[in-house]
Parts: C-alpha cells; structure tokens; sequence
C-alpha cells in the first residue's frame, strides 16, 4: 500500500467516525426535543422532530454506504474491521433512538390535541434525563474510545428499566382510580416505553464500543462482567 | 486465489447462509411456543422459551464471529460482500424476535400466575399468525435468494400495524368497562405489542433480502417502492 492510498485509508476512518458522532448527535437533538416538547405551550417542537426524522434516516444510508465502500476497497482487519462492523451496529441502534424520539413527539402531539383533561400526572422527567444521559455517554466513550466508560452505560441501563417499571405501576394505579385517565395514561406509557427503549440502545451500543477498543463480545452478560472485560487488557 | 482457497471460501459463504437459517428456525420456533403457550394449560411451554433464549443469543454471537472471520480472511466484494453484511444485519433482527418471544412467554407466565380471573377476552391468533407468517416468507425468500418475495413482506407489515392498533382500541375500551381488567390489559397490550414488533423486524430482514439480492438499499421507502426496487433490474 502507498502512503497515499494508506492516507486516503485514514481519512475514510476518521470520516467514518466523525459521521457516526454526528449521527449521534443529531439524534441526541431529537430525543432532548421531543421531551421538551411535552412541557411546551404548543406542539411546534414535535413538528419539528418528525420532519427531523427523514434526516436521520438519510445519514443513516449514507454512513452504511460509507462502510460498504471502506469494506469492499480498503479490506480492512483487527481494529479497522472492528471499526467498521461496530459503525454498522451502531447507525442501526442510532436510527432506532431516532424512531423512539419520532415516536414520543407523535404521541405528544395526540395528548396535546386531545387537551390536557385527563392526563395523569406523571413525572417523565427522570426517567428521561438517565436516558439521554446513557446515550451522551457512550457517544463520549466512542469519542474517546473508552471502554471502561461504555461499560458504565451496561449498568445504568438497570436503573432506566426500574424507572419504567415504577412509572407503569403509577398510571395503572391513575386508570384505576379514574378510568378516564384510560386513554391518556396508554399514551404515557408508550412515551414511557419508548425512553426506556433509548436505554436499550445505548445499552447495544455500550456493548459495540467495548467490542471496538477490546476486541471481545460482551452481549448477553451482566453489566459486572462486561466492566470487568473493559478494563482488562 | 487457488480452487481450494476459493472452494474453502464458497463452503464458508454456504455456512453462514445455513446458519442464518438455522437461527431463523429457532427463532420462528420460540414465536409459535410462545404464542401456543397462551392458550395451554399449564406454563411449561413459557418455561421452555425462556430457557431457550439463551440457545438464540449463542448462535448469534457464534454467526457474528463467523462474519468477522470471512470479512477479515476472504475480504469478499460485490455480492458476497453483501451476504455477509446482510448476514450481520439479520441476524441482529431475528435475535429481537427471539427477544420478543421471551417476552410474550414472561408475560404469558405473569397472567397465568395471576389467575385466569379479569382477563379479557381478546383475539391475538390472527396478528400472531400473520406476524408468524411474514417472518415464515421473509426466511424462504432468503433462502431462495428471492426479493419479490421478500417485498412482499414489506406490505403484509401494514396490516399487522392495523391489528395492532384494533387490539389496543379493544382493550381500551374493556378497560373502561371493567377497571378490574386494567393490569391484565397492560399485559396483554404489551404480548401485542412484543408481536407487532416481530411483524417490523421481519419487514426490517425483508429490506435486507431486497438489498442482497438486487444491491440497492430500500430502507425508508414505501412498500410501493421496495417491490418496484425488488422486481427491477
């Protein structure tokens, strides 16, 4: 390989890289707007992410095909090829967070058309802010390519599906108290869920990351054991 | 590369292809337990699901090593290349189906632990069937390399989208007709919902086939589209 190609090579990766943080990005945007969007006077902001929605989608395509190309002519291996499989995995488990945000803002825009009589009061805010936390984080470990911080986004993914659970107990105890939060408390719960969904994603893609630098799979383990294969050597 | 290079090259594409196949029969094994297990008398069929999740999560791991093998050895390209991406992508949808099954044995365990008392009586044989259905097709089409078949499947999504928003109508309205219904609807909403989720997965791998087979990326389009994209040259 020539210097030249072998520098082009770089530049593939470093690009491919950058594209998948923008990604992440982005749709990090989409989730912190469509949250805000259920505290806000109008439904202005779950417009704006559904129209965001086709954007993700498109970066999505490109990224894949980013990676075809670096597959088919650079023929990478170790570390490279590790790149590029967990940048596949990752745009997937990305386009999938954006879906959720798309999702929320739909279903903040049926509660607010409905009118706010009936909505049970149900605090998101919590389980919203560890979500988004998680996500920001293993961007950041993939940033850094930091293994041992993407390990602690496996753990706190634990507390993410508590958090889903207690908020599940809540609204069947409002529907049952009055059965014309019926409605209203379904929609919540599938807000509810997709949160908690964002969780997951991250949770895969903490699980990519620690792949990517440490060259071991750490799915379908407990968090302790993935921690432990992240700050080994 | 020498015959026998090439030979050895072949068998490894085969395998991955079998294995594929394998999982995809697992996988369309645990839906039909878990939906069977709905209507049995006792729990053991869950009990068998849940047990067998972890035979699923294995043969993913176990086929994704096999991809990263023959991407890191064979450097394959053109539609070789393609297979085994689109190997890596399918096999991370039918592990979520098998996902999804667990689910719906977990909350099948939940109602008949409960009691049969305050279930209400609602009809999932026919999205479990054709969400069963789609995944059946979506696994032949791949087998025989076929994407008209596959577009085929994008549509049938539809109307197991359709199903899925008349269930959740139903329980509704038990629910306001009996609070007593309510925790058992949740659960119920959410085996509905574990099975719609099998329906978009199975669209999802269908997308994957029609990118195998014709080499063009027909995510995010509509049905219409994709069968056009299938049936072109």
């Amino acid at each position: 390989m020539t210097e030249h190609t072998s520098k082009q090579y770089d530049a593939e990766l470093e690009s491919l890289r950058t594209r998948v943080l923008q990604m992440g990005g982005l749709v990090e945007n989409q989730i912190v707007s469509a949250i805000e969007g259920l505290g806000a006077p109008d439904t202005n902001i779950f417009k704006e992410v559904i129209r965001r929605e086709q954007e993700v989608n498109q970066i999505e395509l490109e990224i894949d095909e980013l990676c075809n190309h670096i597959l088919a002519r650079r023929q990478p291996a170790a570390v490279d090829l590790r790149s590029v499989i967990v940048a596949i995995k990752m745009i997937r488990d990305l386009e999938r967070i954006g879906d959720e945000a798309e999702k929320v803002a739909r279903m903040g825009m049926m509660i607010a058309d409905a009118g706010k009589h009936f909505v049970p009061k149900v605090d998101l805010h919590r389980i919203a802010s560890n979500a988004i936390a998680m996500l920001r984080k293993v961007l950041d470990s993939y940033a850094r390519v930091n293994a041992v911080s993407a390990a602690e986004v496996v753990k706190a993914d634990i507390e993410v599906d508590d958090e889903f659970k207690a908020i599940l107990r809540q609204l069947i105890t409002f529907m049952m108290e009055d059965p014309r939060t019926i409605s209203r408390s379904i929609e919540i719960l599938f807000i509810a869920k997709a949160i908690e969904r964002i969780g997951d994603h991250s949770k895969n893609m903490s699980e990519h990351v620690v792949y990517m630098v440490k060259g071991r799979d750490v799915r379908h383990q407990g968090p302790d054991v993935v921690a432990q294969e992240a700050s080994g050597n």
